[in-house]
């Protein structure tokens, strides 16, 4: 079983070490859409042709299903996808908004503008118990910040603060990150909000265990970029840690 | 006579001003390929397509003259784009240069990455001064700061504090600014650096002077964008301050 994982960026590659730890068994292609990063600025309408043509490209690649890992395109062109795909597709709203409901009816989400402006977590969230209640707030200076690599400076957690301020006096009791680049800084967010529970994209596991059968073969993973293998790999291993030795780049997507 | 201007997003609507302000006569077409923003973060190759595609896009608008007024794309794009297009093109670089040079033999340049990478600033002023002496910084967080809004605040004081803090110790004569947002926080950056003279892109009205005849009409100024015109015009209007009444879409660039 191949799966396909997608990103405009390095972000996924927190869902991606999520999934390749708890489905070892399964081939992995990840493609990050560089050429058109961030996702979080861009329109509606390019976000979907975008991410359209990445999924394009995974089927080809022969992925079984796809996990679109970035959570701007899993609110706006992920429920475009489920109808036109010939393969399952699946971002990482639901299983993280599933997770959240059970947790607390007093909900905070953090994400990029166009996540937040997309309005698709309160959506789901209310689809799941309409008497939630639920604070957005975009955090947009965050994903920068990561990969500039001022996670563990004071500027940093000043920032935070500034952005958390009104979600601390609110006090939830979960709290969505509802970006692909925050489980970076999840200790830095758990020391402000100190009695929230967070949840993360990293709750898709439990979504496709049952999509996923267990084999007991070793898999590999295929990592693709629309744009600068160099740069991806250099941020890969500053802002992630991971090492990733080949990197190809498709440069039709440019 | 029409002026093209382009750049990745709002940053070059500082040299927009400045031009505007000088040549009031001149008519101007901007072009912000929000496609494809940032420049400071794709591959060579990449920006030396979007540029070109967007100077040719410019020259069907019937512009005379072209300034590219982003900092990345005129270090890397620039050199190529002169020896193909049928009209003038101007990048920022070289008036910035001319600037500094007759300012002082040891100059800072600060710029985002792809910028600083490229070396272009120190080749330029190399050329003009074989024993000038350049220090050079990457300081990728600034333009989201700008256009996140925090150009005011405590947390931008505290990064540029941080940024330039070398840069300080090393007293340069001149300081080019080597990115359009830069100007938004010059008087921040003064405030650090008080002994040092800031240079930024504005340089190159002294540049088309020479170019650009005398008229005693009124220019009229068109603004384009390859994605979300609506996103441009509030950035515009806050980070800043103008207010642009018509933006037009052109899709093809998506």
């Amino acid at each position: 079983m191949k799966v396909g994982i997608f990103d405009s960026g390095v972000g996924g590659l927190t869902v991606y070490s999520v999934l390749a730890k708890s489905f070892p068994f399964c081939d992995f292609a990840y493609f990050a859409d560089t050429a058109h990063l961030p996702y979080g600025d861009k329109s509606e309408k390019a976000i979907i042709r975008y991410s359209r043509e990445v999924a394009g490209f995974l089927i080809e690649k022969k992925a079984d299903l796809i996990v679109c890992a970035c959570n701007t395109a899993s609110s706006v062109a992920v429920p475009h996808l489920k109808r036109e795909l010939p393969v399952p597709i699946f971002g990482v709203i639901d299983s993280a908004v599933d997770d959240a409901v059970k947790i607390s009816d007093k909900i905070a989400v953090i994400g990029t503008k166009l996540t937040i402006k997309s309005g698709a977590y309160e959506r789901e969230i209310k689809k799941r118990n309409r008497k939630a209640r639920v604070f957005s707030k975009a955090t947009s200076l965050l994903v920068p910040l990561i990969e500039d690599g001022w996670s563990q400076t004071k500027v940093c957690r000043d920032v935070l603060k500034i952005y958390l301020r009104e979600i601390k006096k609110w006090k939830p009791g979960a709290l969505i990150l509802a970006c692909t680049h925050y489980p970076v800084i999840k200790k830095e967010i758990s020391r402000i909000l100190d009695e929230t529970v967070l949840v993360d994209s990293g709750s898709i596991v439990k979504t496709l265990k049952s999509q996923i059968p267990r084999k007991s073969r070793r898999g590999r993973s295929e990592f693709f970029v629309s744009d600068d293998p160099d740069n991806f790999r250099r941020i890969a291993r500053k802002v992630m840690g991971m090492r990733i030795e080949k990197v190809k780049l498709c440069t039709k997507f440019l």
